[in-house]
């Protein structure tokens, strides 16, 4: 084998900027809600780039697009790929670079190395971000794993209030065929994806191989307490629900802070009844993300924050309630693909680490039906799912080196 | 004198009753903002109640309904009433009783002891509840103390985005008359209220003379961080504004519990930016009300947080800046005035305790242009802003005997 992979800087800045046009949004954002005109021009756009790369290009029943390379050898896929669809506003490099990676990969090697022993994919999966639904997290990659129930199309609504099937239907999918985008063929996936976090910038290191997805839950909790007059309610005969909230979100943040990384703890949402100034809060809604990537650790996180709040929620006689959301199981990386793609950036003079990720992606989907690894690229500032986010063309070579060197490992 | 006030029960509960009529809002609510329609009606049926006992009514410039019992002797008047205005929705006691207790006693004192000595007058103010202009707050008083500048028909709008001299103009006021509702002929303001807190409940009193209301401060603070995935940015290098607020506001609510009665500390309000459960906010506004009837408590208190506002921000390396809102003084009341009403009391056979009032009132305004005092009655489990606010006829009937004997006291 050749050491040196040659990937092309011009192409992987014009793929980037050219679908940053596509749902542009003031001078860095993009706006790409899934099935919208701007999302369907991006696909359209990455399956051209697919036919012009010589890779047969498909459609699926949920709009995932597909591009392959037949192997001489026929067998299971090994697959990479990522999504287009953006947060409301989102940057350029959420996702998008992980699609343009495998496509810019497959096209590499076939020009560098002809035709593969065993089959190559790229795919550009539909609505990783819940753009448009918030109950349709992961909806491309949840029907190519077979686990969308036919309920969803019905029970999952838009924030314009529209059933997720009746969507489909008026863009011209047909809702009814989705089981047709099951797929029980792919042996392998990988996924590169921009860090979202600060830790590659911080070491001056372009590339992590990513040994695990972190486990997380989202609790929606109610604090419910009583309604009484700013002035007139002594501070001692309080039910005060917001107090309540407070001492929960500063305990929380200080236990997941205490245990230390990879431990984090975030309150992003709160609603307040009837969140007027003078008025102690009748109720508080808010949220606590809580995640960790090792599974006893992450029982322990869960199990400290929730006697916590029943703690203060009983001494401070609140009624406290809660549902869980977002609930995902830690997702350690196939160990055999993580030793290769590190073999593969050393092979590739690409300075690496190896990091857990503290994000959720497609991978997680993907995880329950075929091997699993990821790659990260520096994020500037650490910053993602905003316009401001950054990743240079000169690290994102990078890691599509050691992405197509790994896949020519695997599949030459 | 007699030492008896005798007051009908029936008239009382006739009145709180028929007036709950307009804008009834559910079984027990009522929902009347300022010069809607059944803002209106409500106003009307005070002037004609007040027609109907034998006082000259008046109407000034911004709505305020007036009723007059001349004195023999002339001079400046002896004033008491409150507002028929609501929260959104709001119960049937808050305000009204104020203007129904002051109704019955100079219809009372009329038919027990014919013409006054003083002239004795019952007011309906407009607008203290902010119910449709949150700026216009104590709009009626202050338009009898002759404290709205002009720009403020222009700069005031309403939930509706309207200016409040453009509604005035729509139900036929003449806003440039607002000079002309101002009084300089008021010796003594007396208002009777709801108490709006648990302290005569808790201790079986039906009254209480208030010695002076509470000085206030709203705090809006704008706490600024930096919005960052809330998987990928470890805890220790997070600038969450959430974290800040929540310690802010556990440690506010803490100064003022320990700081003891009277005062008080209460986060109301909160808007978090972007609220997504999965993303560190960038930024959170909050607001802090502090109150404190005794001048250098209050400052200490003021002082206190703001240190801790400061330090807290500085910490943890968030960007605070804050709005006051809301900045009132304290208002003693006038000390001659809270020993006759006690004697009052006394004299009526009425038990009574003497107490700070922790909310503000009309007679905030009244205070700048006239010796002012209160009375509150009991609020049942100390509610009030809500519909389920309640006060007993019967208790009702011991604020008005000790509110007409003082009368009787001051103007015979």
């Amino acid at each position: 084998m050749t050491n040196e992979i040659r990937i092309d800087p011009a192409l992987v800045e014009n793929y980037i900027m050219t679908l940053a046009q596509y749902g542009a949004h003031g001078e860095t954002g993009v706006w790409r809600p899934v099935y919208s005109p701007a999302w369907f021009a991006a696909q359209d756009q990455i399956a051209t780039w697919c036919e012009d790369a010589g890779l047969m290009v498909h459609r699926d029943a949920v709009g995932n697009v597909w591009g392959r390379l037949e192997g001489a050898e026929g067998g299971k896929t090994i697959l990479s790929g990522s999504h287009v669809d953006s947060q409301l506003p989102g940057g350029r490099y959420d996702g998008v670079l992980g699609v343009l990676s495998a496509l810019v990969a497959l096209k590499t090697l076939k020009e560098q190395f002809g035709a593969p022993r065993r089959t190559l994919e790229v795919v550009s999966f539909c609505e990783e971000e819940s753009s448009r639904f918030s109950q349709a997290r992961h909806w491309g990659s949840r029907a190519v794993a077979g686990a969308i129930e036919p309920e969803a199309l019905e029970s999952v609504i838009s924030y314009d209030g529209e059933p997720i099937g009746q969507v489909m239907r008026d863009v011209g999918l047909d809702p009814d065929r989705i089981a047709d985008a099951k797929r029980d063929d792919i042996d392998i996936f990988i996924e590169l994806h921009i860090e979202q976090g600060p830790l590659l910038e911080e070491q001056g290191i372009p590339v992590a191989v990513v040994s695990g997805i972190t486990g997380i839950r989202h609790y929606h909790i109610d604090l419910q307490g009583r309604a009484d007059h700013a002035g007139a309610r002594p501070m001692d005969l309080r039910r005060d629900p917001m107090a309540g909230a407070a001492e929960i979100i500063s305990t929380a943040v200080e236990t997941a802070h205490r245990m230390g990384r990879p431990a984090v703890t975030t309150c992003g949402m709160m609603h307040v009844e009837p969140n007027a100034a003078s008025i102690v809060p009748e109720k508080v809604r808010f949220t606590i993300d809580a995640r960790h990537p090792n599974p006893d650790q992450r029982e322990l996180l869960y199990a400290r924050h929730e006697a916590m709040f029943k703690e203060v929620a009983s001494r401070r006689d609140l009624e406290i309630s809660w549902t869980l959301g977002a609930e995902q199981p830690p997702r350690p990386s196939d160990p055999e693909l993580v030793s290769l793609f590190q073999q593969a950036a050393t092979d590739q003079n690409v300075p690496f680490i190896t990091m857990q990720s503290g994000a959720v992606h497609d991978a997680n989907r993907m995880a329950d039906i075929s091997r699993m690894v990821m790659l990260f690229v520096q994020s500037k500032d650490g910053r993602s799912h905003t316009p401001a986010e950054f990743t240079s063309v000169e690290h994102a070579v990078e890691g599509i080196r050691v992405l197509t060197a790994g896949l020519r490992r695997l599949a030459y």
